[in-house]
């Protein structure tokens, strides 16, 4: 614990605190933190739902979750310490009259009220009035979203139009927990104090880049949700988009929130508009049909619980992605993202350019190229593929790949590694915004989003057919090789 | 044995069989190499030295040899083999005349006639001689010849005037045993393999390179012949210039020997002469005095068995090396090399430049470089030195720095590394001139070192002293100190 700051208490109000994401991740996220003696002593949490209910029930049904799901013994004397800071209270979050009572618990003077909206956008409107006029809120107050901010550039600016009405941009703190996963930020340590990498992050040494997200799980149970949305918006938009714009932007100035904010906001800028005109060469959408996942027959997306069969909303999307700016010009980033891929796996690859001459050409016809693999899911890890003489004394300057892997190292042994979950919830507490969204970044990733959106409705074609259990229709595959590349498999 | 090619047999012909080269060095290697089958099935090994010996007798002195000199257990069937090969011919190395009794043996009808002058320079004119005169050469033959190459440009031309007498340049083999070295062979497929390295070669990525090769021992019973010598013509002159050139050359055309030859060649030509006018702060010389090595006390150099109590002659030497040409402008080669050492090392260390701008402050007030480490000298190995996030949620963007250990590679642990000897000789016999020094290199480097030598002779300065078992003399820390640099340690 050396190095440890002391920070500000705070009173954390978890809105919909008896809800899904409340019950299945927050609570779970805040026990871990609790475990690892991270939560400030005095910090409080309390649960905010129209149940009527108990503290005690509230902690009873805490508990219930943490042994649902936590994955591990709960430990008493953590749970002692934690379940000292529940509370509850009863509130119909539709209607503003009631918020009065938070006047009861919330000590805004040595705490700071940290609102975490752990319900479905609908109810932002009227929590924020029913904060706005209890009169609970101060400056130093903030508030927690998560995605869905919106689905589409018009509604997220609703959402954010009503937040802001009550709390300011620095006041919010909008999470994708992919930002807060040891390998995302680690990205800016990679980039940032290695000149090796500093002096080749460009055009000149860089051919081009892959991001994947796969999926192996199907719709579970959210057909209805998942159709009107699809894979664009629900994965692509945020998950894919952040992580480019970490791999592609600008050295900050320092690593302040304003800093980051604006490098990130200048690349979903440079973002190369997919219109009409060229949405056919730049995107592929697929649909899952029935296939085999692990020797598992699974349904294809029409035939999924509560399916409409003429649906032709994609469960997978492709893109090729250029951005206009002098680092990346002529560097395509491909993303891909899908559900009932082939497995579960979340990496980066960066490919950096092939030798333009081989003196080795009796080892190695074609010389691979140079590779930093950035593997995200299942497993955390960074790799440099790199080409290294065979040694032996009868095999004269013959080569090959060799993987360096950082997690070789003892640092990434001694510490148990978090998720994005708790890092970013922490650092909310902690009241330090780097590594959550700007408004202006929401935005901006919706417009590009919204213009393929109306791209493909204007093309109106039926999304492309791939197997369950596969890696995506065979167009995908077309996207790079009209390029001459192919995706890492 | 997969991709083994076909090489022409050898009669390898040994001259001095019965001397310390040969029995210490030799023999044992030409043994190792049968017994991983990389001897030709038809070489044949023909010992010739004054004494009068049967073949039996040679054989039974091999044995022996490798008795005292193979740290293994002799394995019966390779020694079986091995033995088949052997034959000895007396021959008076200083009577031209004898060498007529080569005809009895050697076959250049199937064969290749190898002549290892495994004997004093002093020898090499009587033996050319010899061997011109008996007429047994075919321009297919082959000489080797080990360093010393003469203690200066003029004896080292007198030298190589002696040989080219009777082998054209092509003919001839001179060994370094660096070259042969698994790393020093890596070096090769690091810097022309992988783009992240070749991008990253010059003076624009590159703040400074060192080169150490530091000895444990001391002088060994051979202080007569050292204190002629002194270390930068024993030891800089060719291991430390030759690792120089491999890691300073551009990148040839091919693996060819006469472009690895032209580019090597290019590099002596750029070294910065070292004149009277910058000797002063440009090298250092050092002399041991009595100390410790591991504990046990050790005398000076002056008071080694033989020692001449007035000798200046140097055992440590450190200089600054500047390379006049585009790729090394502003960057220094540091090279120091020196006996009774604090322990045996060689190694290479690529130190790139320091980033102009550090965004991670708070964990490291002062970047660190990234570093490239080659370890030569007593494990071979290559590491990357680079800076990551600590994992853990407590801390913000710390970093550190984290070595990348190729040697953790599958590919590292399956092939039993061989010494450099065994490779050169190997390539010797397969006729492949790459590893071996061409005679412009050889006296290019003299010029180089000549200077050097005639410069210190001009200054006349007693050498410093340092303890045996330390780093050499404090001047030493000084030279990169007043560079604002250090010597890895």
């Amino acid at each position: 614990m050396k190095d440890k700051k002391a920070y500000k208490p705070c009173d954390l109000v978890i809105f919909g605190a008896l809800g899904d994401l409340s019950r299945r991740k927050l609570l779970i996220s805040l026990y871990r933190l609790e475990k690892s003696s991270l939560l400030e002593p005095d910090t409080r949490i309390i649960g905010v739902d129209r149940h009527a209910e108990t503290n005690p029930g509230f902690a009873q049904i805490t508990h219930t979750s943490l042994q649902e799901f936590l994955n591990k013994e709960i430990d008493d004397s953590v749970w002692k310490r934690f379940s000292a800071r529940l509370s509850y209270i009863k509130i119909d979050l539709t209607q503003p009259d009631q918020y009065e009572q938070l006047h009861k618990v919330i000590d805004q003077k040595s705490r700071v009220m940290v609102n975490y909206f752990a319900v479905s956008p609908v109810l932002f409107k009227s929590i924020c009035q029913g904060l706005a006029k209890s009169g609970v809120l101060t400056e130093e107050s903030r508030m927690v979203m998560e995605k869905p901010i919106g689905h589409d550039l018009a509604s997220s600016k609703e959402i954010n139009d009503e937040v802001a009405r009550v709390f300011n941009e620095k006041q919010v703190y909008r999470i994708d927990h992919y930002l807060g996963k040891e390998t995302v930020l680690n990205l800016l340590a990679l980039r940032f104090a290695n000149s090796i990498f500093t002096t080749n992050w460009n055009h000149t040494a860089i051919d081009h880049i892959q991001i994947t997200v796969a999926e192996e799980i199907g719709i579970e149970g959210r057909w209805e949700y998942f159709d009107k949305t699809g894979q664009l918006r629900d994965m692509l938009q945020n998950h894919l988009l952040q992580i480019l714009t970490f791999i592609a932007m600008e050295p900050p100035v320092n690593l302040e929130a304003r800093s980051i904010h604006m490098e990130k906001i200048k690349v979903l800028e440079a973002l190369r508009p997919i219109t009409i005109n060229n949405a056919h060469e730049k995107t592929v959408r697929g649909q899952y049909t029935a296939g085999y996942l692990k020797g598992k027959a699974v349904p294809g997306y029409l035939e999924e619980e509560g399916a409409n069969k003429e649906s032709s909303t994609e469960s997978f999307v492709a893109l090729r992605v250029d951005i206009d700016n002098w680092r990346w010009a002529d560097v395509p980033f491909y993303l891909r993202t899908g559900k009932r891929m082939h497995n579960k796996r979340t990496e980066i690859v960066v490919y950096f350019k092939q030798l333009p001459h081989n003196i080795f050409k009796d080892s190695y016809r074609d010389l691979p190229p140079n590779r930093l693999i950035i593997h995200l899911q299942p497993n955390e890890g960074v790799e440099i593929e790199m080409l290294n003489k065979i040694p032996g004394i009868d095999e004269h300057l013959k080569i090959q790949k060799t993987k360096l892997d950082l997690s070789f190292s003892e640092a990434f042994k001694k510490n148990s590694i978090f998720g994005g979950y708790e890092k970013l919830i922490l650092e909310a507490l902690r009241g330090n915004p780097t590594l959550f969204l700007s408004r202006e970044e929401v935005e901006q990733a919706w417009t590009w989003i919204d213009s393929i959106q109306a791209a493909w409705a204007h093309i109106n074609e039926a999304p492309k057919p791939y197997a369950a259990g596969s890696w995506g229709p065979v167009a995908s595959i077309a996207l790079l090789a009209r390029d001459g590349r192919t995706w890492e498999e």
